[in-house]
């Protein structure tokens, strides 16, 4: 196949598109492979196009290679189903709605648990039917408050999103390997560096769940990587490693005093150093226990104050916090209002006499994973100017539960408890692997009957890849300060020629031989416009092709110069050599 | 690649839906080939999905090999292309509109001539850049008043739609020939009875209009042939053969006559055959001129009063005169009120005195192309109980215009004037081929430089295929009585083995067939389930296979079973020719 740039539907442009945020989406603009027509709405020129059917053709083929069976829902969807799982409601704004010309109710479907388990559903009755892996490649749609970085998070994608459906959890431990396993593979021949790490699932109610992330500068995503194993968390799913219970058998009672404007952690840790001097080690930060109010909203309308006590030189990270409350929840601190509609609590002096046991003031009191049993704390006294000093864990107050939500920092101590410390970096997500377990089908009563002849409902994985975000991905990636630099799976075109000058022979050379590697079954990019040699090579960077071979000046001394993309490395190849030559270097 | 329909996600169904109105709808939900989720909305199962991608890749296929380049527009697409074209009102209730989280309007693209129009005025500026032909395959929307048929009218539903660029009438031409001649390609390979008719393309401004229409007892389009030459139309889009002029010299003066009671022209014949006998022949309805009255609506707001005048023994036919009309215009006979409000049209005496040139009544005046000059008619006086007599066109009445809407008939002459009788037949409409000319390159501003740099508008031209649609009228049109029977080229695998009996030998040779034809490149069905012969070779009937093998029974003797799924020819082939046997057979 010959791709002839003096008739392709492309355009390089010079400037740099405006609203673009990121490498990746200057490039592809710049170079011609998609183009804007609303936020987060793009349209996937021939280019474009190309590279995303590369990436969806690998990602069907490893689908396919487990077994996997591809069907298509539609994306405009009835609201049935989504109220069935209270879905319509817990999407909030984040989902595109809208009413056919009879008033019935639709949405564009941003995921489509609903409708997989439903068709499992209608076709399926039996144990003997499992396992089943279904999965679909196809738009979908979110109404992204902040669409970002062209379709690196667009508001509408391209999804292939698989379901497994299993008899037990062995089964769905089986299907999740197999997934895993597929999407290593995926991701092997997309050719580009990626890291795979554990996801927060708790709020979906699953069990198990992996991303893989492409490393990328401008990610979204911040994740951990031990320096010592191979402990690798999205920041939101980090564990927090907990000290071991402390003997506080030796612990002083006890004892409130006088801390009078310290209503901050900082205030508070002078104060105590100028009044309370210990003897061994000056206080510090981490020496105080800072408790967090939260007013919390729950899909279901009901509202709650929540506290979060964590030690004093950490902070809640607000995206942990997200992950770990769940979807559709919505939450900020205590503000003034809140402050005043619950007396019981002291601002800037909240101390678990207020919060704990005895609930004076009817708040719930979740407690970070490092406050362990015999650790000795100073907090709020909950009277203004007051705290408590040697207030112990576990002899002095307890809370409602765990909460694993301070912000996790560089040099933090592996969760694996082996000396590792963590790092972290960003990375884009790009798949997802979850044990889903049994939340959709409890939902909407997916059962099948077992071998004794009973109902048992079945327990699902979910597994997504995002081919079009994949595209950008990639392009982050890979690119270098001159353009495009794709993997050669995925990039539009296997060989780009170059012809150089006015000369007819040139052309001719340049025409024989796309035509030699075209019919060797190379996908060739050949540039046989009436451009100067430095357009030409600036497009050629531009675009990204693998490899590029200029069919010009050398063609007198019998040779074509073949240049390496990325690497920059240049070869002289005797005409006669270049198809063999080229196959070689593109197949490897 | 081995479809087992132990694993295959796929349930046959005895029992018709419950909806389907259409044999093919009934057949493709009863064999498990699609599902539906809402009304015009369907999921597509894993051999329906086969079925689609068959039928878009030749469409590509034959796209590619024309020089037509693939791209990819979104299909929630912003309001204000099509406000400038005023396609966003001319819609009415039949587009998906929605708002997003800010209020911004969107819609579900039911065609992009928009977004085909904007792309190419952003990369390209020049003759040289011209002819260009692009096109998508991709999901549109529209939101029907009657979803049809199951996919046969959908509301999502899959569509190639391709556009041509040129930059005069000639290159339009050539266009639009090498897209005719790729449908042509393409619907010889799609292999089922077709056939291309004129169509009308008045209504969207462009010039030349053909259909490719499966022929289809269910089909919503009728259409007409010459029975003698190759003349083929869309009933909308026939021509009426008017009349040669006729001498009036010796034409009596008109003369208004009382005719009480003839409000009908059936009272009128009878009425004139009494009181006014002619020598020659008797008076027929033929003799009349009916004026009907319509109040018509623009999409612009506008309404206006139009008659149109046709001869008394036809009647408008309304899908004739909404596509001479136009997308958007609404219009229904006038009423009690309308003619209270315009009191000069006398109602069942209305004639050319209240409609003609001096227009008393303020109402545009249109006649069928068969009262041409000369021609000589009975016709209302504008009196309650008068009509006129020998009324002569060009003498004593003219119109505003020509419209050509009433009805077509068996054995109307051809326009070709050539003798030949029209013959009717209904078809589904699944590709169209249109001569849009500049009417979107106008709206939206799409000019290039000539090769004198001077602006140009651009002339268009739209051709469309509907894949999903297709794999209904496809079924429709190659169906029997006992299930869905495929043309090759598009069925969801190439042969069906079924294996009856319990004996291993019997599944284990099947299994080795199935390999055998796989390693080969054929795609197989094979019925490896513990099921009772008769429900297993009930499913290769309904599910339509073109060629089934039956291993079983014959295995002792050393043969299989061929049976051509549409003859129903059986052959017993010997063991070991069965591969090339069969490959002979798929490959013809």
């Amino acid at each position: 196949m010959i791709l002839r740039l003096s008739s392709l539907f492309v355009r390089t442009l010079r400037e740099d598109p405006a609203d673009a945020e990121v490498p990746s989406h200057r490039l592809l603009v710049r170079a011609g492979y998609i183009r804007r027509n609303a936020p987060g709405i793009y349209t996937w020129l021939p280019l474009g196009l190309r590279v995303l059917r590369k990436i969806e053709n690998i990602v069907r083929d490893e689908m396919d290679a487990i077994g996997a069976q591809e069907l298509l829902f539609p994306a405009l969807l009835p609201r049935e189903p989504y109220d069935a799982t209270n879905r319509w409601t817990e999407y909030g704004d984040s989902i595109f709605r809208l009413q056919d010309r009879k008033g019935a109710d639709y949405l564009l479907g941003p995921t489509h648990e609903e409708m997989f388990t439903l068709v499992v559903k209608d076709l399926y009755s039996s144990y003997k039917d499992l396992p089943l892996w279904i999965y679909q490649i196809q738009n979908k749609y979110r109404d992204e408050a902040r669409p970002r970085a062209g379709i690196l998070r667009g508001r509408e994608f391209v999804m292939k999103d698989s379901y497994s459906f299993d008899i037990d959890d062995a089964g769905l431990d089986r299907s999740y390997q197999a997934h895993r396993d597929a999407y290593t593979r995926i991701f092997d021949r997309l050719g580009f560096d990626y890291v795979i790490v554990k996801a927060e699932a708790g709020a979906m109610g699953g069990s198990k769940s992996e991303e893989f992330l492409a490393k990328a500068a401008v990610g979204e995503d911040t994740y951990v990587r031990c320096n010592r194993c191979d402990y690798a968390a999205n920041v939101e799913a980090v564990d927090s490693l907990a000290p071991s219970p402390v003997a506080y058998d030796d612990a002083p009672a006890a004892h409130a005093e006088q801390t009078p404007d310290t209503p901050t952690i900082d205030t508070l840790v002078d104060h105590l150093n100028e009044r309370y001097p210990r003897d061994d080690r000056p206080w510090h930060a981490g020496d105080t226990l800072k408790n967090v109010v939260f007013s919390v909203r729950h899909p279901d309308g009901t509202t709650e104050a929540l506290a979060i006590g964590i030690p004093g030189d950490r902070e809640v990270d607000a995206k942990r916090l997200e992950s770990k409350l769940g979807e559709g929840v919505v939450f900020e601190p205590f503000g003034e209002e809140d402050f005043a509609a619950r007396p019981t609590l002291a601002k800037g002096y909240i101390g678990p006499g207020a919060l704990g046991e005895k609930k004076p003031a009817g708040v719930r009191f979740l407690l970070d994973p490092r406050v362990v049993e015999g650790t000795r704390w100073v907090t709020g006294a909950d009277v203004t100017g007051s705290h408590v000093l040697d207030l112990v864990a576990g002899r002095d107050f307890s809370g409602d539960g765990i909460i694993d939500v301070a912000d996790v920092r560089d040099g933090d101590p592996c969760p694996n408890n082996d000396g590792g410390l963590l790092e972290s970096a960003r990375g884009i997500e790009m798949g997802h692997v979850f044990q889903l377990g049994r939340k959709y089908a409890d939902a909407l009563g997916l059962q099948v009957l077992d071998e004794n002849g009973k109902l048992v409902t079945v327990t699902m994985g979910s597994y997504g890849i995002g081919p079009s975000r994949a595209v950008a991905a990639i392009a982050e990636n890979t690119l270098d300060e001159i353009g495009l630099c794709w993997p050669r799976e995925v990039a539009p075109a296997d060989v780009h020629i170059v012809a150089t000058g006015k000369d007819e022979a040139v052309f001719e050379a340049a025409e024989q031989l796309s035509q030699d590697l075209s019919a060797r079954g190379l996908d060739v990019m050949y540039d046989d416009r009436k451009a100067s040699p430095g357009v030409k090579f600036k497009d050629a960077e531009l675009i990204g092709v693998p490899t590029i071979v200029t069919v010009g000046r050398g063609l007198v001394d019998g040779v074509f110069e073949v240049k390496d993309r990325r690497s920059g490395e240049r070869t002289d190849v005797p005409v006669g050599d270049a198809v063999d030559h080229l196959v070689a270097v593109v197949r490897g």
